[in-house]
């Protein structure tokens, strides 16, 4: 099965890459921009064919090496 | 209006960063990954309220800032 994660960082963290796009894009001329944020989204082909299973394993690789859950949250959608 | 775009290598272009977090995740136990692949998620917030208008935008700021289009393809979605 293959699995898609978004990580984003917390409402509240700073998001420094964020800010960069947000002044490039303004210096491109794109005024209109309000916010920028930057996460990571990473997709996984699993072995696994059970829809439940995978959620469960994808769930326990994101708690132990994919995202910081101090400062970023993680979302899954199995596909 | 929000906008959302994920940025993801195309086929056959290596990603090394997937190739890192798949020996990480078996160095971790979970040995039946296939493959991953890492790409970028961006959440723009933009002035502009035009559905029409706000997909126009950020398509150029895909192509002039946000992606590299020899390497990389783009998705937006807007909300």
């Amino acid at each position: 099965m293959k699995a898609r994660v978004h990580i984003t960082l917390k409402n509240g963290v700073l998001d420094p890459q964020g800010k960069a796009i947000k002044h490039a894009l303004f210096a491109l001329g794109f005024d209109g921009v309000n916010d920028v944020r930057q996460g990571k989204y990473i997709e996984l082909d699993l072995a696994e064919s059970d829809p439940d299973n995978t959620q469960a394993v994808v769930e326990e690789m994101c708690k132990k090496l994919l995202s910081n859950t101090v400062i970023e949250n993680y979302a899954i959608e199995i596909v």
